[in-house]
């Protein structure tokens, strides 16, 4: 069989991108070209919540490569500000609006999908309002930091990974800042014990969080001035609306690509679509969840990367298969280091797995050696085989590294006794000679 | 068969009070009882460079936990400054001297030999010179602390993970530091890549770091005033000399205790020496390498805590396995993180194990988010299987992490392939979207 010669990506954020990269990797000669709809490619998402904060002085920053650059040192064309309207299966055909606003044509051998996700707004009054905003594009970023500086009363609605690290960024510029949450704790993808740490480092650093708190919608003339809840409103000059992102699978449904459960797009281990020769990458698809055995749909910055290195071989005539994920996720709330790995009780539960758990305190370094910090650690563990199936760590210090460590553990199906007899490096400066994973190993046992 | 009922641990250091915290634990009734040479146990002989670095104010507070602790919490009976003079095997009986220098019999049905290591000392002129110390163990290091204040140039006799310790803390002293080191590079344990970077750290801190220097002995008048080499002379006020351990095994010897190759006692995975209810764990004993499949000699603390966790449960009728080390390692010296797992290059080739191996610069941040730091890692891989045989990494953070992650795939024999597609968390502040971890991997796919 020939090699594909026109790869076209659609998408040019994170997945995107490393799929046009991975498809040159494996095929010298494919014509390969990414379409995306914005100005910006090959940019960091994730670095927004800095960028707001003026930890990161220009977006140009969070751009990895630019189009110049995937040309130059890769031979693939990027075309930005380019909209794609319609995908032709048959007859492998792209139509798409080009820069200068012409209706084009583009043929392909093999398609990415990496059109990413979209921001899930909830239905609410007033949305339209000026200083209402989501964070996902850079475009929008910039316009915020620019409303940021002549504003003093920020209000973020969710109480999630993002809007957590907003909440920092926005501190840290001196500004009045609220969470509004719908449920009863903050990050209800940890467990509780973890939720209440978290809700005591935001307050502790003069955040205030309203819990259990329903928005319905603003008022304001012209410009946002109130956030309305059920039960109360709330003076603001910003909004920021983060409660969570939905894949943008338009263009899937158009075609009649299979959705999973989940409404991403459903893909086999090679990261094909249910459609031959055309491949989905990044937040806009599901991924293979090891310890639940099913797809799940947990659109992070490492998983697109990696789908897209897949999907690009495969689409280029390589051959790789993405192995899945096991849901490690790690964030920074002012001094709080939380990181999670695995499935959180509540998860295991929803997905009907019977489990015991253990959650210990410890410290970051040898007692004697000075500034040791607080470690928090919780293992779930499945009752039925006693492995380990979910890690939550939060702590002043040293996260990363054992969610790094348990990712691993969990991948690899590991029993508590296993994990205590790991070979973990030591040194007062970075840990107790019992470990906080040793210990809370330990406690597992049974 | 009745479980031991008389449990007896010679040696009070890591490996033994965790063998009778371990034997209390599986056996509520059991009498157990310590010997300890010196008047501390549970002490951690690693926190003694930073004790002397004044990180530590007081001698004390590398105890863990004190003789009276461990008889009121777990009704173990701790002999200090109790000397063995002999085991009896076949009548099951020790003779000691007893703090009060009376001579003492005790009777075991078990027993832990815990005797640690004592410094390695290589044959020198004018070891006896009043300023020549080694680090082993609490006492000496309170007499070095004292002779440190009115001391200016002090010269470490090696340059291992201790000798670089204890230079970084002489230099926070304000000291002239000086380094002999036999090698042509600090760090034997290390491939040279890294030893380099070790070395530049040394020399940008001040401390003098003199290469290919063999030490002849010592020169002064009462006290030491100059280090004599080959082919040199060194002025200096102190010496510490710091050139390795070696396994303390004279009662093992004598009463006939098998030892392996590398000198230390010889055990099985139960820490079973070769005498029935005879055990041996910590720094005294081999433990099973899983990479080289095969005994070997690297005395840590955190491996004498687990094989203490081992025989002491054995040894007081319970059953626990090592199942043996993969030598993870860690230090650091002035801002630079050391880390090891597995073996280096030239162990492996010492082995006879054919390796290629990687060597990679990266970043310990996503390149927007500030104070990124550099992170060198080396992956070695055994050519026929393509698994992953041994990593290190220096860095100026997040070293730790990366050796944890790295020590569970050596252990669970991954290839480069499955640590690529490890789902490490990410998030801007703790690596770049691309880990170093997962760059090294992809570099050393074949």
């Amino acid at each position: 069989m020939k090699d594909p010669q026109k790869v076209v990506v659609i998408g040019g954020g994170a997945a995107g991108m490393a799929s046009a990269a991975s498809a040159r990797r494996v095929n010298k000669d494919a014509k390969i070209t990414v379409i995306e709809a914005s100005k910006y490619v090959s940019y960091g998402s994730c670095g927004i919540p800095y960028y707001l904060g003026n930890l990161v002085d220009d977006v140009s920053k969070l751009v990895t490569y630019t189009p110049e650059q995937f040309k130059k040192e890769r031979n693939v064309e990027v075309l930005t500000n380019s909209y794609v309207t319609k995908i032709k299966v048959n007859s492998k055909t792209i139509e798409y609006i080009s820069e200068k606003g012409e209706e084009k044509e583009i043929e392909f051998d093999s398609l990415i999908l990496a059109t990413g996700a979209k921001p899930f707004i909830p239905k609410m009054e007033g949305l339209n309002l000026r200083g209402v905003y989501t964070v996902r594009f850079l475009e929008g970023a910039a316009k915020l930091r620019e409303d940021l500086a002549s504003s003093k009363k920020v209000t973020i609605i969710g109480a999630g990974y993002i809007g957590l690290e907003l909440a920092e960024n926005f501190k840290k510029l001196d500004k009045e800042v609220t969470i509004l949450e719908l449920l009863p704790r903050p990050m209800p993808n940890v467990d509780v014990e973890m939720a209440n740490i978290i809700e005591q480092e935001l307050r502790k650093n003069g955040v205030k969080l309203e819990l259990n708190k329903k928005v319905v919608g603003f008022e304001g003339k012209n410009r946002v001035e109130r956030v309305v809840t059920e039960d109360s409103k709330y003076e603001t000059d910003i909004v920021v609306v983060t409660v969570g992102v939905r894949p943008n699978v338009t263009l899937a449904k158009q075609i009649g690509v299979e959705l999973g459960k989940s409404g991403a797009i459903k893909t086999n281990s090679r990261m094909e679509t249910s459609i031959k020769g055309i491949f989905a990458a990044g937040d806009n698809a599901e991924a293979h969840h090891i310890v639940l055995n099913a797809p799940a749909y947990i659109p992070l910055a490492q998983t697109a990367n990696k789908m897209g290195y897949v999907a690009g071989a495969n689409a280029a005539g390589g051959s790789e298969e993405f192995p899945g994920i096991v849901g490690s996720a790690i964030t920074k709330v002012f001094d709080l280091e939380i990181g999670k790995t695995g499935v959180s009780e509540e998860e295991a539960k929803r997905f009907g797995i019977e489990v015991r758990s253990v959650f210990i305190k410890s410290k970051s370094r040898a007692g004697y050696y000075p500034e040791g910090k607080d470690v928090w650690i919780k293992l779930i563990l499945e009752k039925s085989s006693n492995i380990i199936i979910g890690g939550q760590i939060v702590g002043y210090e040293g996260v990363w590294g054992r969610i790094a460590a348990l990712t691993f553990a969990i991948t690899n199906k590991l029993t508590p006794k296993q994990v205590l007899f790991s070979d973990l490096p030591y040194a007062p400066p970075f840990s107790p000679v019992w470990d906080p994973l040793i210990v809370a190993s330990r406690v597992a046992l049974r």
